[in-house]
């Protein structure tokens, strides 16, 4: 399953929809982390709510790469998130959101540190050591950085630019060993692994070379365009399903789904997109293989068979929704576990940084 | 007189020299800061100890700053040297020299907060906000990056490309009202104010917009080659006069300065080059005006007048240098100003910066 690193949800959409969970695939063996302790950390945007792609792609297996690790880290990368404009009074309110979904998805505050990129300075300490170890081409050459700021006309700001670097900054300062990625964010870490392999050059071994844990599920497509992934900032409402959409908003979503004219329950993505995504959404939520669902769909018609899929992911996202609503209203918990997330957080930030203040020479 | 803010001394020796000390020019009236109080920040790089034109165009004028205004800020800016690679054990040592320089020059403890920047971790964070307000064509403008990465076939670092958000995050961290620059560094302040400008437009009015005060003494030249600036990194020995050079340094300095074939002591920029920068040398460090110097000094031979010349510069510097090797001895004494200084500069920085954080949305 690819995971959302460091991306607003709002530009999601690129995640991969698996059967259930099928565990991870991790890239080769590296010299570098070699007895470094296990550590997970990946980072999401607090723009907007998750929606199914989102959820099923990476947030499912967040919760499950809990029970693999000892150490995992998620932060909620705000600082990441003002590389766009924002509106504070909404950012401040999209964390402790995104705080209460991660939860509502099952990451618990016992297994897992959840926190406040913002509220560790180490972060942005870090990323300004890195920012001199980068060279510009090495940035101007990331892909992401050519369509995002062909959007602004070229004109970008500076922390769009150097984002990557501070997703470089936020592994390395707690020197994790592993990283969910999704496609989109290879590059990303594979600017990450060099930097840690060019500060370990200058300054001794210190870093661990982060490996990327990819997903190996599917991506979900637009319910409107099976041609493209389903995305937060889709123009068509009824193209996303968000994971806060009520029972009625999700049967109307799936009824109106766009597939083709045979009714019939077939897995061909090449041939049978709609449909076929529709089989990969109803296997990602009951963790059936699409071959099984495909037999147990035998004689249904495709309007039937919308619905049966509508239920299925309002049975998978009721208790997550309810829940979220829940801790929503309650937003000293929402508050406290975010601070109590910082505050470990920053227990392992902070003598990560001091090595490297003492190793670059800063102390 | 012309302050090296942010400047690397090695990259120095583009201050003007002046007679004596002469005052400030301050630019105009500006909206913005009216109400705050009047604060001065500037920073100087720890890299190589400062020569007689950083002394002359930017410390002396340190010293009299801190008695002309109640809150004085000056950084050892560490973040801004590792722009380019340095060597972490002399980076270490570097920055307390320079902390023994600066006291050496005058600046007091008591009147001025004098820290090391990499200390207190606001600089970084709101060098990360900031950038996320300031476009990249903006930055690509700015002439210093053009020279500085055609130097490095256009490779330069990343945090060579942003160093001028960093120091706009200095300056606004203290919300300082008031800034010593350099001629080349015009451009830098105008970033640094349009970045105000542009925070208290999008958040409301919060930064006050810094003033420069800019220096009114002329430069100092190349002792070997007077058309060029007296610089730290000039490959000619000869040519630069640093804080810490013996008696008989500054002598044989002197002594091998270029002049012309003339021997008499007149002060004409334009026709005597050489000779006229000994007389702005001997006026700076004596407070004497060119016109005096010239008048006391009639009938003197050129070779005769290079030894007074290298006389009041030795009585000029002695005290510093001595003092300086008095305090370079004194680690602990050092550190603990380095200490105190962060402490205090932290005090004014953390609440500064938890408004930058409330009004942005993060806390």
């Amino acid at each position: 399953m690819a995971l959302p690193v460091w991306r607003r949800a709002a530009a999601a959409g690129r995640f991969r929809l698996g059967s259930g969970f099928r565990g991870f695939r991790e890239s080769g063996k590296e010299r570098g982390d070699q007895g470094a302790e296990p550590r997970v950390f990946s980072g999401i945007q607090p723009t907007g709510i998750p929606h199914l792609g989102n959820y099923l792609g990476a947030l499912q297996s967040w919760v499950h790469l809990q029970e693999r690790y000892h150490t995992v880290l998620y932060s909620i990368v705000d600082l990441h998130s003002i590389t766009v404009p924002q509106d504070p009074g909404t950012l401040r309110q999209s964390v402790l959101d995104m705080a209460a979904c991660l939860l509502a998805c099952g990451i618990s505050p016992a297994q897992s540190c959840i926190f406040q990129q913002s509220q560790v300075a180490e972060h942005a300490e870090l990323a300004w050591i890195l920012s001199c170890l980068t060279s510009m081409p090495r940035l101007r050459h990331l892909p992401q950085w050519k369509v995002k700021s062909q959007r602004q006309n070229n004109e970008g700001s500076v922390g769009l630019f150097t984002y990557p670097v501070l997703q470089a900054a936020d592994i390395l300062l707690y020197r994790a060993t592993h990283v969910p990625v999704g496609d989109d964010q290879v590059q990303h870490l594979e600017l990450t692994q060099d930097t840690a392999r060019l500060f370990n050059r200058l300054y001794g071994d210190f870093f661990p070379i982060p490996k990327a844990i990819m997903g190996t599920s599917k991506k979900i497509r637009s319910l409107r365009d099976p041609s493209s992934k389903m995305s937060k900032s889709d123009p068509h409402k009824l193209a996303t399903v968000r994971l806060t959409d009520s029972p009625e908003e999700i049967v109307m979503k799936f009824r109106k789904a766009v597939t083709d004219f045979t009714s019939e329950v077939t897995y061909d993505p090449e041939g049978r997109p709609g449909v076929s995504n529709l089989v990969a959404i109803h296997s990602a939520v009951t963790g059936l293989s699409a071959e099984e669902i495909v037999g147990r769909s035998r004689g249904m018609e495709t309007a039937q068979y919308k619905l049966a899929v509508a239920e299925a992911v309002i049975q998978k996202l009721r208790p997550i929704r309810e829940e979220m609503h829940r801790l929503q209203k309650d937003r000293g918990y929402l508050q406290g576990v975010l601070r109590q997330g910082a505050q470990r957080a920053k227990e392992m930030a902070a003598p990560v940084y001091d090595s490297v203040c003492r190793l670059v020479g800063f102390r």
